[in-house]
């Protein structure tokens, strides 16, 4: 994986009343940044989801405790190290995290949120977790350092920020991610009470993160609600490896520090124009963890249409975006339309093959039940890019959805297979 | 793939009254042999299943309507070239051969069963398929000729034999098998009404077949339902790459050469004795297709045991076989269990992490929630040969399961990337 290079754009601290940084405090051997603050200036209405995973690791386990009452000021994220498989020692350490968090902040305990990601198996040194926690500079224009300090694997940063009106104000949402293996998210917020039972060890850990701010005023419940509503439509529909990961996390805080009145679900220009911003932010972060996949040189963007229901298409295009076969011969730039056909019969979902139709790119390659007779030279065109993008219509309603995922390499296996335990 | 090496034990013609042959008739560019032919002296009880995909190529179509009466005498198939999204000509080629083939056995064409694996989307040289079916020698001694003639990237031949007996005779069952790649079956028996919608193009097509004889007179609805219950725990349990092809065709004759009275499911012992007969001769070959995957070093056995019930286990078990992260770990023979826990949480099964175990070989890795504290070295010993033995234990009740896989290489993805349409 190169390093990252993407300039920042300071997407967390872009909203009104938050700051964050990140610093190198030794977690990581490599030297790079592995410790991140993001605090705001008031108590921030949260919301959050989490893999659905049987393993989640130790800080899920405190941060689900955290959001019984779901206001949250101040967040601390190490990278390099998970704290996962680590028992009482690691929810001992995770809750001293939130004490660190919580005194930067100024804030109670109870406002404080953790995530760890890197090596499993392995206890924190929290000496350095201390000295890092005391040394980052908190600003801002911290974002950027933020965005950076929670990357493992990334090959780059990833940031996203949009606007948004309500109440005849306007709100900024602003977004970071980190992401590359283990992806293939399956979040959730009705777990909260999930099994508490450690976590997998022996684990390079490259799970997906993902934190959001926000300054408008957002009542708790709409927040948590559409927060579900957008993670559904974009990471939740992104895969790398087909392999969810158990620290999978997302984030949302409104602080209500740009002023106007509190946003409610009777106000639903408001909410849909939240919504809007919240799925453009979500959306974005979720494509850029699809195109830095470990070993990925291609970007897929699988939209089905034409399903019966959503649940229908959602499973479609879930199962063409991991289709082995199909990731491989993208890789190379076979245009082998064949694979999307195969993968699409395998999700469950029946469909009239006389009625399916397969475009690459805006090449129609199949339909009636067989080739269109594109020549493959020219078929070759519409997957020679660095976004390869596939339609499938099963011709049976309305209903459509969008699965995003990357090809697979050699790379991705030299990759995962020489790392060592 | 290297050029099959196993000598041939010719198993589909060890049980009396069967003869088979195999010739290269120049569908393959190789000059391989392409094209097999079985057949039984008289009419044989048949049961057949075949793959739940939504997208059947066109000889599976044709093979359904055969078995409407469920007797076969003659069997044809050819490798090469897999008929698919062939249409209307397609449909007409099957037919033909099924002509071939009963002319040879010198009996109807209601009784003749045809398959075809290889590339798709181009029709079959049908003049060579008839010098061919002509040309084939048929023999008591042809069984490992027709094994032969019906490999496409196969590393190795794949036979296996047994016997059993019933109401004081002993018969003999025979089978013969093809895999390499596209290889996670999902066989089903109930779906001879399947849709008739042709199949996908585009796609070199390594599909798994398997063709069973016995000796023995067998009831064709015990012989579907025994079928289809080995199947479940055979076939069904192997995974290559996770991708269903839309070909994968199992056939079972049962001609009763050996004399004897019919098996009924009235004779309970002698339905055991069969089962346990037709579930070595089906588990063998399914672990050769495991083991000769593409690319594959290494043949993993994932056994799920201590599950509330079957459906639990085999699930846990099929989730773990398909994990591209463990797979490409233990390629290089990296012990990595925490993989086996995090793909085992994400097979939709509740479990208590606290209950859970997990071996490698005989070292028991994981337990109470964290590392057993195994040193990487002796774990690595668990993990070093060509078959790697994973044990996990959900502490939840008596039921278990296994299942399949290979593990993930470089090989595989340069081999399936670079392969043009």
């Amino acid at each position: 994986m190169s390093e990252p290079t993407r300039p920042p754009i300071n997407a967390v601290t872009t909203p009104a009343g938050y700051r964050a940084g990140g610093v190198a405090c030794g977690i990581k051997a490599s030297g790079q940044p592995d410790l991140a603050l993001l605090v705001s200036d008031r108590p921030a209405a949260a919301a959050a989801v989490f893999t659905r995973s049987q393993s989640k690791a130790e800080p899920l386990l405190v941060d689900q405790e955290q959001l019984r009452d779901p206001h949250i000021q101040a967040v601390i994220v190490n990278s390099g190290n998970a704290n996962c498989a680590t028992g009482a020692q690691g929810l001992a350490d995770a809750r001293t995290m939130l004490g660190l968090a919580a005194e930067r902040a100024g804030c109670a305990v109870d406002l404080a949120f953790v995530s760890s990601t890197g090596i499993i198996g392995h206890f924190l040194p929290m000496d350095r977790v201390r000295e890092g926690a005391a040394e980052v500079t908190l600003s801002a224009e911290g974002g950027g350092d933020f965005a950076r300090a929670i990357l493992t694997t990334d090959g780059f940063m990833k940031e996203a920020l949009a606007t948004f009106e309500a109440g005849g104000a306007t709100y900024t949402l602003g977004g970071c991610a980190k992401g590359a293996g283990m992806i293939h998210p399956n979040l959730d917020g009705a777990n909260m009470d999930g099994p508490h039972m450690g976590a997998p060890a022996g684990e390079r850990h490259a799970t997906m993160l993902a934190y959001l701010t926000t300054d408008a005023d957002i009542e708790p419940g709409l927040l948590q609600e559409r927060l579900q509503y957008a993670v559904d439509r974009s990471f939740n529909m992104i895969s790398v490896d087909g392999d969810t990961s158990t620290s999978d996390t997302v984030l949302i805080l409104a602080n209500g520090a740009a002023g106007g009145t509190p946003l409610t679900a009777a106000d639903r220009d408001g909410v849909a124009a939240f919504d809007a911003a919240l799925r453009s932010v979500c959306e974005s972060l979720a494509i850029d963890i699809a195109r830095g996949g470990e070993g990925a040189t291609k970007l897929l963007a699988i939209t089905v249409q034409g399903a019966a229901d959503r649940d229908a298409a959602v499973a479609v295009a879930r199962t063409v975006s991991t289709s082995v076969l199909l990731k491989a011969a993208l890789s190379k730039g076979d245009p082998n339309w064949g694979r999307v056909v195969m993968a699409a019969g395998n999700a469950g979902v029946p469909f009239d093959r006389a009625m399916l139709r397969v475009w690459l790119g805006d090449r129609l390659l199949y339909a009636d039940g067989g080739s269109t007779g594109i020549a493959p030279a020219d078929a070759a065109q519409a997957v020679a890019g660095d976004t390869v993008r596939i339609r499938i219509d099963l011709g049976q309603g309305d209903a459509e959805a969008t699965a995003w995922g990357c090809d697979l390499t050699e790379e991705y296996v030299r990759f995962n297979a020489d790392y060592v335990t």
